[in-house]
């Protein structure tokens, strides 16, 4: 039997502790470093020759950087005869170029599918993908796990699931919505944003009732904070009496975090797939770990067993 | 006809006018600038369908960054139609790991080569190559520039040649340096450096004859500048009259700067494959450009003809 290892690099360690933690076995031992001029430079100080190998990586900033570690770190171990190589991305960066929106734009999220695929991974275990066809892009296994069930656990041990409503930010993101709103049993509204002419800001319109409601906004990721803060806004200036945020990968980039300790937001929950320096972690922020469930899903594939439907029923 | 376009991206801009004005075209328009997470953002604004691409970037500092700036480019150049992408790399960064020196190391520079390949692009036009077998870890074409001549030209008009020695730093550059030497018409030496014991700092010896001579090292690039600052001092040691040192790549990371200010080293002549700040161009240091090298390879493989010989009796 092929031994399962897990191999951390560098953007998201404490992640992979409590991932190895889950698995029950320690991290494997390497470094990843760099060389005075800034080249990538990766020992991995144990035998895998035949092991059944996961690296644990999320392509959060420094993306590039994230990127070639996982790259180098994949040509390493192929080079060093791993049987299989199973790359873990909590948060998988540059999804959101997924499509060519305007002419001669490149569809990034496939590049990465196509760079990951040619180094050598063998399988992909994903998070909650920017959009779900992600797992197209790629001719290997992808096992795509969900963050809904973890933040909707949060949502109900809490006692905050009662008079609540779940609020989709925008159109793409209502089947999330639904999700959320199974779970908790709850109804759901959408934020309607439309430009009425052009070079006149966006009018936020509800679409569903919060007059009343405890409002809980879920995306997949949060990024400059600027649509989620403005839709606080107005679901409170619906009525709404208190605003919660959630999403699966906090990418608190630029104004994101100013924006959500200015805001009407009272507590905004995030998973750990993207690392949070100490100041990102302001006091409305709660961050709950998806290092259990993406330790779970690590032994289901070591033990070929199905991935995804015991979490759900796990979290619920 | 399929038109010619030369794009340059972030690493080297300057290099990159200086290559279109000896090929005679503007620079195509496009533009590389980051989100707000610090993912790419490239925009090519003019239309490229059918027409016979060339990029300029060297993967220098921050090698990551510009890696992917190239990746990105292939991938939206590729999908706009581009009748054939030549990827120009002044500097090919990742060089030097060419082999598995030891267990478990990985092959980056052919992990690159990969990419490159991979992302789309039809040949490739690089310059001092870290080792000459590079080339094999392409099959696409690849054609290999050197500076060497054009470092000669400096030495000859400047009246630098007569009396002196080219000196290799060690066993692995004597090659570059009998060809220097050639163009120069002057002797070569060896820096054979030994450690006599472990744990005992090496010991410079020098085979060939130094004494009373201007030395001059050769190097394909000058990193951290250890090497070849105590080289300089070995030859002063043996009684050269003066010692130059010269490089097609001056990578000048860490220290680099500083131990060349203090060197023996009367001059640093470089060429311009990497892009320096003012603040390494101190006053020991010449650049010479490569532009008219490689915009007179461009014009040659536009027209299809053969683009090697003709640089080297060009700057002999
Ligand atoms: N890293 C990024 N930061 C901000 N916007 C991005 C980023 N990557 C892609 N985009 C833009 O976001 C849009 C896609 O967002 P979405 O509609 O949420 O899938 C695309 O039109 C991209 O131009
Ligand atoms: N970016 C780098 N900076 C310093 N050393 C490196 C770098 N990349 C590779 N090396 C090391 O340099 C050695 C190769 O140098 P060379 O003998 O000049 O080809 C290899 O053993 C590498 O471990």
């Amino acid at each position: 039997d092929p031994k399962l290892k897990i191999f951390a690099l560098n953007s998201n360690k404490p992640l992979a502790e409590k991932i190895a933690a889950e698995v029950g076995v320690p991290l494997g031992k390497s470094s990843v470093k760099r060389f005075s001029d800034g080249e990538i430079q990766i020992n991995i100080e144990e035998s895998i020759r035949g092991d059944e190998i996961f690296i644990i990586q999320s392509t959060s900033a420094p993306v590039n950087d994230n990127l070639m570690e996982i790259m180098i770190m994949i040509d390493a171990l192929r080079r060093a005869s791993a049987k299989t190589i199973n790359v873990v991305l909590p948060y998988y960066g540059y999804a959101r170029q997924d499509r060519k929106a305007r002419s001669r734009e490149p569809i990034t999220a496939k590049l990465v599918a196509n760079m990951l695929t040619m180094a050598g991974a063998n399988r992909i275990l994903a998070l909650d993908l920017h959009a779900v066809q992600i797992q197209g892009f790629f001719d290997i296994p992808v096992d795509h796990l969900m963050g809904a069930p973890l933040l909707a656990d949060y949502f109900l041990s809490n006692d905050l699931a009662e008079n609540a409503v779940v609020v989709s930010p925008d159109h793409g993101g209502v089947t999330r919505a639904r999700k959320l709103a199974d779970f908790l049993k709850t109804p759901i509204a959408i934020i309607d944003k439309r430009r009425p002419r052009p070079n006149v800001s966006e009018v936020m319109n509800i679409i569903g009732n919060v007059n009343g409601k405890r409002a809980i906004i879920i995306d997949d990721m949060i990024d400059t904070a600027g649509t989620i803060t403005l839709a606080a806004q107005a679901l409170k200036d619906a009525g709404a009496t208190e605003v919660f945020a959630c999403c699966t990968h906090p990418v608190l980039s630029g104004p994101a975090i100013q924006r959500i300790e200015d805001s009407v937001i009272k507590q905004m929950i995030v998973t750990d797939s993207i690392n949070l320096p100490k100041e990102k972690l302001i006091d409305k922020m709660v961050q709950v770990s998806v290092g259990p469930l993406i330790g779970d899903a690590i032994k289901r594939i070591h033990e070929n067993k199905p991935v995804s439907p015991l979490f759900e029923n796990r979290f619920k």
